[in-house]
């Protein structure tokens, strides 16, 4: 039924598809923390120093707009919080590392772990992870409470991320307090978390549906008292992208400092989301491997690299370990027993499968005619489907140069004009190709076909048919084994 | 590996999970086609009668934007045409008669089919369609060339979708044209679909990288011939949602037809760009069954509701009957052997799950505090996780009330610090929970046990989980049917 294990390939059956031979290389460089950022109102740089020609691009940020971020961002990866959220996430203390330390190498700037003040062995596992060394800063994520700061800042975590509900329903229906009591709460923590001299973040919960006068009065007043990043939180994952534009934006000309933004994908907009927001000049993103979290979870860490590498591909891979997704992407679905979804940005099962006729074509003369996302800097490879009903000729016709056979442009599309009409009964694989276009060849070559015979070409088929059986019927007495063995 | 088939159920393991009722029933009223489309500038039709005090959400389109479609849209879905494309898909006539049928009854207004110049089964089946008498309408999508246009007008479709790449990608790499060849082609072929009284849309492809110019020029010219659709399409899929709302406003403002959008989701967008650009002003949003397409594909039907629906559920109610998407999911996902995405909207397996203590807590108080979709509209059930160390005393105060036991506030905190201590160790099942609950209070009950006494209580579990052993091993002497057999 699903023929995609989370493992090795992307590719369901690559004996129906022709590998397309990727000659400029694979990046593997990886700066991590080039552009940092201070706490204040954010200046831009740009990472990539490419020719202006090969950085002009339609989906590039515009170079009028001075808040947008879309070059100089940093992730919070959440996948050791939110992502424990996620309904079949058990983290043991060894996965937890495993996955700390692949995030560690890919590059993301921080790490947040599950608050320490939710269970002995939770607090015990931030220690430890503390204790790694990782480049990436390490947060822990508590309520707005002194009881869990207390516990947050002995783990010997870099910072602190605070958070809590502002919104009307939350509170009457969660912790019940007002914002006179809220705002007290809030410079109590974060003086404290201050005091330590270790970074503080200060968010609300459900911001969307909190009051903005009350969102942007709290968030003032803890940027007066010096609080490191001010973060909205979309709780019940349903902003919309220009909404969230919005909000940002008028954040921006509130605070000094940095903003971050937790956005859930309940509508499938968390992605779209950050990438607004970062437009509007948001400065953090918080991230899970594929999105794990609560309900469906938020934004998914491969999905933001697929946009953003899409907007300025030198500053992304300058960052980070591209090629490491798909192995970080099937480490975390293997400890939380899910599938890599098929539609996956990147990784996903044929997300650089190329099948309908005109796309071939195009693909072949020009990869950047169909993908903007090039395979290689991810370390996969691009394939296109020619075996089916929507085939085209141009496709085949690589194929046919692949394997070195001489047919003209007429031939090819008489041959073309037989796999469509074979694939309209079942898919062809690669190797029904193959033998198909071979057969068309060796007639041609023999003079037993010519363009338009359909049945001289059938005959020749079954022939063809005929012979692979019975030699596949005198092989069934030889040893099957392509080893020779020892007398 | 997988916990989860496309099958019958969203949940891994429902033993872990405490079902909330939902007391307020199911909707499956289905009104469809309410809102037409003219051709024309469109008019706001809000199809939703509510009280304003419902309709007033943060989420909804703001009152004072006139162009805004998002409550006045319609949804080409094109599953049996940019679905065909998806690398696992191969559609025989029966699968494609299924798949017609289950979204005509679902409610959308057109189902888009592959060429009938693709394959001359595409052709039969394309015919086929026609003749079932949906009420959906049914369209075409073929190339801007009369061969095609021929073909496509004598199989009896209402309508014939045309497209055409114009970008210097496209222009270059694919088939050579320039802009005064592609538009002649597209007039001649637009003027050939009308004379038959159907009707025609012109689209472009990979319009992001077309000249503007180029675009609006080409999109003008067949306006004024009397198309009813101009399409724009990411063909790349790597648009931003901001980059789409600028170019369907100025679309907008220089054409009267209807406008499409086709959105490709390599980077994860495509709902978010449908989105926007409905609230820019377009009418029709292409989709397809879990989103199945070229590579990544596109725009999800289910994702696409998912975030109208939280715009304005009464809208979406009103022309879709929501409980079939999950039954159209899986006959889709079945058909092209992949599994609905763990993370899917609304049908995603823990998509109503809710596990973090200040979530569920929340949850059992007012469900929409985290909630934006209502499990019920979509015909299925909320779930609250509690038998892991993130949980919180208020979810298991809720199932101990369902299990009809009385303990007091502290007994029940006290007895969630015991299930959290088990839960870092491995996660409990809801059996485990209930157990655990039952021992609590009938030691409560007994005298033998009182708040904090934890050896009490841990003896108490182990004598209870020996007398299960025993009455286990007594047990399996005894027939194990529970149905009496005759003698």
């Amino acid at each position: 039924m699903c023929p995609h294990a989370n493992g090795d390939s992307n590719l369901a059956n690559p004996s129906e598809m022709v590998a397309i031979d990727l000659s400029n290389g694979s990046s593997s460089g990886k700066v991590n923390g080039v552009n940092g950022h201070t706490n204040g109102v954010n200046g831009h740089v740009n990472g990539a120093s490419k020719p202006a020609e090969q950085r002009r691009n339609p989906y590039a940020p515009r170079a009028s707009d001075f808040l947008n971020n879309i070059s100089n961002f940093k992730i919070i990866e959440s996948t050791l919080r939110e992502g424990e959220q996620f309904a079949n996430a058990f983290f043991d203390t060894k996965t937890k590392i495993s996955i700390a330390k692949a995030l560690d190498a890919f590059g993301v700037e921080y790490l947040e772990l599950t608050s320490p003040a939710a269970s002995e062995q939770s607090r015990r596992d931030c220690e430890a992870i503390c204790k790694l060394g990782l480049k990436a800063k390490i947060l822990t994520h508590i309520r707005c409470h002194m009881d869990d700061a207390r516990i947050a800042v002995e783990t010997g975590v870099d910072g602190v991320d605070v958070v809590i509900g502002t919104s009307s329903f939350l509170r009457e229906f969660s912790h019940g307090k007002d914002m006179a009591y809220i705002t007290k709460t809030a410079i109590e923590v974060i003086e404290f978390v201050k005091s330590k001299g270790i970074e503080v973040r200060f968010s609300t919960e459900d911001s969307l549906r909190s009051d903005l006068v009350d969102l942007l009065s709290i968030y003032q007043t803890v940027d007066k008292i010096g609080v490191n990043r001010v973060g909205i939180a979309d709780t019940v994952g349903c902003a919309n992208p220009r909404q969230i534009y919005d909000l940002v934006r008028t954040l921006r000309g509130v605070v000094r400092c940095d903003i971050e933004l937790h956005l859930h994908n309940d509508t499938g907009m968390a992605i779209a989301n950050a990438y607004t927001a970062l437009e509007a000049g948001a400065t953090h993103i918080d991230t899970s491997v594929l999105g794990i979290g609560e309900r469906v979870g938020i934004t998914p860490l491969g999905g933001l690299i697929a946009c953003l590498y899409a907007a300025n591909p030198e500053y992304v891979k300058s960052k980070y370990n591209l090629p490491m997704l798909r192995e970080i992407e099937n480490l975390v679905a293997e400890a939380v027993e899910v599938n890599v979804p098929f539609m996956n940005p990147i990784t996903g099962y044929c997300a650089f499968t190329h099948k309908a006729g005109i796309h071939a074509k195009a693909i072949l003369n020009n990869p950047s005619t169909y993908e903007i996302l090039k395979p290689e800097d991810f370390g996969l490879t691009r394939y296109v489907s020619i075996g089916h009903r929507l085939t085209g000729w141009n496709a085949v016709k690589s194929r046919v140069e692949q394997l070195g056979l001489k047919l003209t442009d007429a031939e090819i599309k008489d041959a073309t004009a037989k796999i469509k009409e074979l694939a309209d009964v079942r898919t062809q694989s690669m190797d029904d190709v193959d033998s198909l276009l071979r057969v068309y060849h060796s007639g041609i070559q023999s003079g037993e076909l010519a363009v338009g015979q359909k049945e001289a070409l059938d005959r020749l088929l079954r022939k063809h048919r005929e012979g692979a059986m019975d030699s596949r019927d005198s092989s069934a007495s030889r040893p099957s084994s392509p080893v020779p063995t020892a007398a």
